[in-house]
């Protein structure tokens, strides 16, 4: 049974890449996947909480999408599961061009294609661990274990990433010296990232400290690849080749 | 022909709504949306730029998705339109919980349903208008007019915004004094928001101001906004009812 619809990419085929370590490093960095699936043959589409790992059955590294065992897709997906298209998407920054039509947004975008199949309970807790791990590096060694009636009221959905794509503008403004347009104009990039804000303790949190080990990582994590991502940009627009980049 | 499938809300309903202001509010912060449709009966997802607007043709305001003539889903719309699934997501926290199982995140969501159908080439000009404003505001004024040309190449198309609604989660940790958890374990709430780095000036710009005055605009708009929300935050966990939020 086919689980893929016809899907070329129409236009800027530059920007695609069916990339293994293109498309693990656009997961890493996100913490939203967006959902579709066919409902009553119409489309839906919902956010979930995602992480990439090995559930170590033998399938390999997959997509896992955290839910309830009571959210829609889950029922949706019973136990032989749905066809799912999954979009994680990242906004880098906007383009501020010398026109609107020449306007852009630098993006990463990865998607994958298949039948999310519920992951079997037996493997559930492993599951967990690689979402908390995703979202929240470190901060599984703090806090207890997931007890066996979380785990039983829980649902994460496991999909296969061989069949998956990701669609990258990485570029500067499109300019030429002769371009016509009018060069007074300001034009360039404006970056964007997730940045962590400082964390607000909890009332009945018996420490005064400002946060944990686990939080200061993230937190530092979001700094890092918000700076790694702006040095690689500006080390691209002053490499020789970076008006011919859009 | 009906255009929602069946979408009833299966958990959590107290985060749910059907509030216009709220709806609105979601989808005035966003940049990026991602559109479901139906391609050979299976799914597919994909992200684009937005915005929300009036064409003053006489039916209101309407979510505007941008893209080109040739772009896949704009095929698929024709002239008649295509039922669409559209989802616009903001991660605004981890919620750090002293255990996985009751960690979260601080959400807000927005789904609309409809028929997306192409805005006709005399109103084109609009809707790029009102893209434009939204993502990068006072930026018009900066920038040339978009010609014919750069018009007939490219499509918005136009969803209603009556079948929508929004889901929210904006909460400290769920805890209470006798939930026999540990304490002593740092719990609290990390706030997430997007934001924007030093603007990097294209290489042909003929000035040495290091943004305009619309870059600037929104590097302040995005820092009041996940300023406006921590101190939203901060006033509802520091209020008398905040351990009965989760």
């Amino acid at each position: 049974m086919p689980t893929t619809p016809s899907l070329t990419v129409r236009r800027k085929h530059d920007r695609q890449s069916f990339d293994p370590a293109a498309l693990e490093a656009i997961l890493d960095e996100g913490m939203i996947a967006h959902v579709a699936l066919v409902r009553d043959r119409l489309p839906v589409v919902l956010p979930f909480l995602y992480a990439v790992g090995d559930l170590e059955d033998g399938a390999g590294r997959r997509l896992l999408l955290h839910g309830s065992t009571g959210g829609g897709l889950f029922l949706d997906a019973g136990t032989n599961g749905l066809p799912v298209s999954v979009a994680v998407t990242h906004i880098d920054g906007l383009v501020y061009a010398r026109s609107l039509n020449d306007s852009s947004a630098n993006y990463r975008s990865a998607m994958v294609f298949g039948r999310a199949t519920p992951v079997p309970i037996g493997l559930r807790q492993k599951a967990l661990w690689i979402v908390g791990d995703h979202l929240m590096p470190g901060r599984r060694e703090e806090v207890r274990e997931i007890s066996q009636k979380e785990l039983a009221a829980t649902q994460v959905l496991s999909l296969p990433l061989d069949d998956a794509s990701v669609k990258i503008r990485f570029a500067g403004v499109g300019e030429a010296a002769e371009d016509g347009e009018d060069h007074g104009v300001w034009a360039g990039v404006l970056p964007l990232s997730i940045r962590a804000d400082a964390p607000i303790r909890s009332e009945l949190t018996e420490t005064s400290d400002p946060s944990s080990a686990a939080v200061d990582r993230l937190i530092r994590r979001l700094d890092d690849l918000a700076d790694t991502r702006r040095r690689a940009l500006e080390s691209l627009l002053t490499s020789r080749d970076s008006s011919a980049l859009q």
